[in-house]
């Protein structure tokens, strides 16, 4: 059982389940994080078939990871449904909500291009990463392009949410952690393909929030060269 | 180009894009006529190969729908999104919001099981549907598990929100227009499978909202065979 660097202890309000290399419970630490609310972190090492007892009975419908447990409350699962979960409880008190408060069409704006970075991206990715030969060619190409979209999203402004870290910053961010397992499995360059996607990482990656829980590349990259078969 | 009940006509402040059978599409026309705002319906046939121009424009990245259109801001894409931004936009003011407002564990759950709908129960729909023999016995055996969950969350409530018609009731009642399809298709019997599901939707077609958007069962069951080219 690791700590994290909030950690309250046996007396902690809030637990994170999670893998230190899991994309998706990535977003659930940084948000917290960002919020500054201290959260105690078990790991649940997804390299071990079986699950743990832990996450056995806080998630039993899809036996997965992350999972937010606010004491006294319940369990919350989902990355994204963890994320609101965060903003809703935490964001209006610290005064900065992850998801703009009173603007509902950039609300939506920041959730359907999430929900596009769940649907298309990571299925994308996954595509990449196990296959060979010309398959492999053409979903790192569409792996391009959907990055290319999302810097278009982005556009000039410094995050996604505006001037400040938001919403989608903290869902997209943790796929950083496998830029350099995109470089090396597809042969490209990212700094020429999307850079201000990469000036974007660059960015992220000052936050104390995104620094303390982004996880090394290399070691990323080797943990999925394990988990997909690449030579 | 078809209008709704509430139909502003030319001035109509929201409209909805959206074919009649998309279980997707019905939960945010549901949502709407729960909450009384007046919309325009446009139909995009989903029968027709090509997509229509307006939805190539609105929805350029997904080119599907529903899409909800409100005048002067912009276009809202993804079913769940748009039942998040019509409540937020128009739950408040009527008094009834879909999520209950103050309570983020509530909203989670409900967000959560929304999600165990499209990512599980629609999915294995699909398989059941399209599948033969021992898969399509397989499939349908994991489909009336999961529609005994369901029922299971509703407990003894009388709609999944609580008292009153919500966010998850809206989510997963136009499925309901698929029992009689899957019944045929299965050769089960729903009322014995899981009475209280079946209760459920009886209660949510004494709605208005229900009954007026809610298709044919035998038109819609009709329309899956020819997608699905079951005899």
């Amino acid at each position: 059982m690791a700590t994290g660097a909030g950690d309250h202890g046996e007396a902690a309000e809030v637990t994170v389940v999670d893998f230190w290399a899991n994309g998706f419970g990535m977003r659930a630490r940084i948000a917290l994080r960002e919020l500054g609310v201290p959260f105690r972190y078990v790991e649940e090492d997804l390299r071990v078939r079986e699950r743990s007892e832990l996450v056995l009975r806080m998630n039993p419908v899809h036996r997965s990871i992350p999972i937010l447990i606010h004491a006294g409350r319940g369990p919350v699962c989902g990355s994204l449904n963890i994320l609101e979960y965060i903003d809703e409880v935490w964001g209006m008190e610290k005064g900065a909500p992850l998801l703009p408060r009173d603007d509902p069409l950039q609300r939506a704006h920041a959730r359907f291009w999430a929900d596009f970075v769940d649907q298309k991206v990571f299925s994308t990715q996954t595509r990449f990463l196990k296959s060979r030969g010309e398959e492999k060619a053409a979903a790192g190409a569409e792996l391009l392009d959907q990055l290319r979209r999302l810097e278009g999203v982005l556009g000039d402004r410094p995050f996604f949410a505006g001037d400040g870290f938001g919403f989608l910053d903290a869902v997209l961010v943790p796929f950083s952690s496998m830029f350099y397992g995109y470089e090396q499995h597809g042969g490209f360059d990212l700094e020429r393909e999307c850079p201000g996607l990469v000036r974007w990482v660059r960015r992220c990656r000052e936050r104390d929030s995104v620094r303390a829980v982004l996880p090394d590349e290399v070691q990323m990259y080797e943990l999925h060269k394990e988990w997909y078969g690449i030579e």
